[in-house]
């Protein structure tokens, strides 16, 4: 933690200061567990209300809150919790990590690691792996042959990494994640009734300023590619399929499943428990609401129209469904 | 294996002997698998019987059975299934493990391991970590720095802990479980429509007595504490989000989800695949039926009341709306 | 990648060669990323098309080719898609990996490995474990005591198989799949209200040709056996829990989950996300659509017929109170 001035914050995170611009502060907090010296942000007057009541020594907040009588120094912005998250990395810079090669490491003597490069104990890189400079291999990583990742990347412990596959820069992989396994794919013997593995010999390519959860698995193309477009985020135990076309700046929360050759456009939105079949299409800025499904081949579209049930059907129409059969059972 | 008379087994279990208690048994087992020194237990008439036939030599069994013939000696108690269950503990003791340090696990210099640790091949212990008397680390944990994890644990192997979360005793984590990782939390800006990532630097605390199954993953909280009460039982690949509070005594079963600020009170049960939507409350004592969906904000009531369906409601109301739509569309 | 002629191709896949056989070829492709020397393969004619105008040097195609001129030669299948998949093991061999056991590998004095086994970097073999011939043991695995794997078989990085699971011959699992964890079975105190662990001492058994997805987890059983027929596929994230009985050729997708005690039979089809309650029994031959929920105890029967939704019943019913569900809405 660094000790910062509000006049220092305000400036880093683009908001107004009312009231003592000299007032320091050192750590981030909620309002519930705010001490003097933590800075804490509201979004509404409610919250507003017990944040000046807090022992917070300063208050990231809306535009609403210009008017308001404080005791403490206000940082306003347009878009407080975006502040709050800026401010947070001003105040509290990542974890340092000590470059270097840990001991126990297993490094393949064709890698090439850049500067500031850190792996840690247990972690193995393969044959022909790239990483970039200032990056993080978290303890038991297992990193494949020919795998190229970026700069700025972290790799929590004991993620695999399957051979071939590229991650950009800043990419945030957390424990146990398994990118670019084999797909899900067979051709069925009709005579013998047995499965045979449909080649699963694609690539995966992560871009920059993706984040990925958990326990999460990506599976690598079967011929082609499976591509995660920059800037989105995965969160845990999400299965993303082969051959998936996810675009930019999409949001997928936890334990949605997406089938293969599924194409996700940029800015949609995926709620917790999705699941999504064979080469259907969400396109750009579609929300789907938790635990709906959509069906293979099925194209989901409209900017900001949100979908919900099994099959995935427009939200006010599903809530109409749902009104006029509890209606009928109650009369019934 | 130890072998025990069936008055020890009754004393232990606390159960009442009917027949020859001098009879000794070794082992459990199912019925269908029983042999000649093997314990069985049965909660009804009809298991009793295939117990007599069974080649068990002892039947630990409700009161109802006490008024039955039978050539093995009974065992009656009020909770046979529970009474079977101290059984095994009594004479399975479970597994030895060499106490000690393997040569190939990293343990740092500023850990402190108590008196009878296990720290198997290759697993990482971080800086300033601390184990308790008697606990395991299995082979590939990583345990990171400023964990703290209480007596007589089991952690199996591959296992990820993130840096500053707490374990209680006894508590037993699955292989492959990631406990403390990072919420999934950003902030967008509307300017640019990218995500930066909202600060998860809360806290992860497991109360006594919790197991957490393999693959779970569990986040700490963002600027607070997720915390797991004492005794809570969850099953494999469950998702449990940042800030969620879950109390005593709660059972989850697997691959549920449970989004971010959710409230489980004590002895709730929610069965596989259930999702709940961020501070969501489920009331003391209530039931989620299998794939039940929970909107957010919304709150379960009533011990002993069972929800099912996406949105949840009380199972009543739901077959009820189930049958009409069944009878219209056979008539229609 | 080998170079081999269109007729040494078509020997090796049972296919009939329309035109130049002696053509050659190094590679498999989809059409789109075809190259020239690529081998491709086509199930209806609007693809034929699209690969007679692609690079690609030869075509894998249903009879339905037979009539249609083509520049390049054809092999023409009943199965061009199993076809294609023979091809491609024979163009493309599996990747060359160096037998023998790395020097940070930790294999117990008392565990036996066949000829040509392969255990890479940190991955650790317990006591009496057993590995058959030409079995590679992927980074960071970890393997318990008496563990029995078969021959031939690929274990990717950081697999756990808890102590006594046995595996058959060409087995595949993929990176963090755990195989043999303790199932969530509890014996409630009704007085102190407290969960107690039901004894997990079973078994797994996994048969020939099996292939298990990424952080897939199985339970052990509990007393009993839990056991994965020959020739069945799971995909990644799915939950199968304890003494669960699938047969032989079974398809399983993505974050499906099997309660305990579960039946199924062969040739079944699980999609995704499918829920299964306890001692359900899917015969032979159902298909199960994604996210459907099939209660405990419930058997679904029939070959080849289609179960949908929660409650599972079968698609063209679910389909009609959809339809009837749609209509009313429409109306009121």
């Amino acid at each position: 933690m660094k000790k910062r001035s509000v006049r220092e914050i305000a400036e880093f995170v683009q908001a107004r200061v009312v009231g003592d611009g000299t007032v320091e502060v050192t750590n981030i907090s909620s309002i519930q567990a705010a001490s003097p010296r933590d800075l804490v942000f509201v979004e509404d007057e409610k919250n507003l209300r017990l944040a000046l009541k807090s022992r917070a020594s300063a208050v990231i907040a809306g535009e609403f809150a210009a008017s308001k009588k404080s005791a403490q120094p206000l940082l306003l912005s347009t878009q407080p919790r975006l502040a709050f998250a800026r401010a947070a990395r001003f105040l509290c810079p990542p974890q340092e990590r000590q470059p270097g090669i840990h001991p126990t490491a297993v490094v393949h003597a064709s890698a090439r690691l850049g500067r500031g490069v850190t792996v840690e104990a247990r972690a193995v890189i393969g044959e022909g792996a790239q990483i970039g400079d200032d990056t993080w291999i978290g303890a038991g990583c297992v990193i494949g042959a020919n795998v190229n990742i970026g700069r700025d990347c972290e790799l929590y412990p004991n993620v695999t990494i399957y051979p071939g596959a590229r991650l950009g820069d800043r990419v945030i992989v957390h424990a146990g994640a398994v990118l670019g396994s084999d797909g899900f794919g067979y051709a069925r013997d009709q005579a013998a009734g047995r499965y045979e593995k449909f080649p699963q010999i694609g690539r995966l390519e992560i871009e920059d300023d993706v984040e990925i959860g958990a326990n999460t698995t990506v599976d690598r193309g079967a011929l082609e590619i499976t591509r995660i477009g920059r800037g989105t985020k995965i969160d845990n135990l999400v299965h993303i399929g082969h051959n998936c076309q996810i675009g930019e700046d999409v949001v997928i929360a936890a334990q949605t499943g997406l089938s293969g050759s599924v194409m996700i456009e940029k800015n949609a939105v995926l709620a917790g428990q999705v699941g999504i079949g064979e080469h259907a299409r969400i396109e750009e800025g579609v929300i789907l609401g938790a635990q709906s499904g959509v069906p293979s081949n099925k194209i989901c579209r409209g900017k900001g129209i949100v979908f919900w049930g099994t099959p995935a059907r427009p939200i006010r129409e599903y809530l109409k469904q749902l009104a006029v059969l509890a209606r009928l059972a109650k009369k019934g």
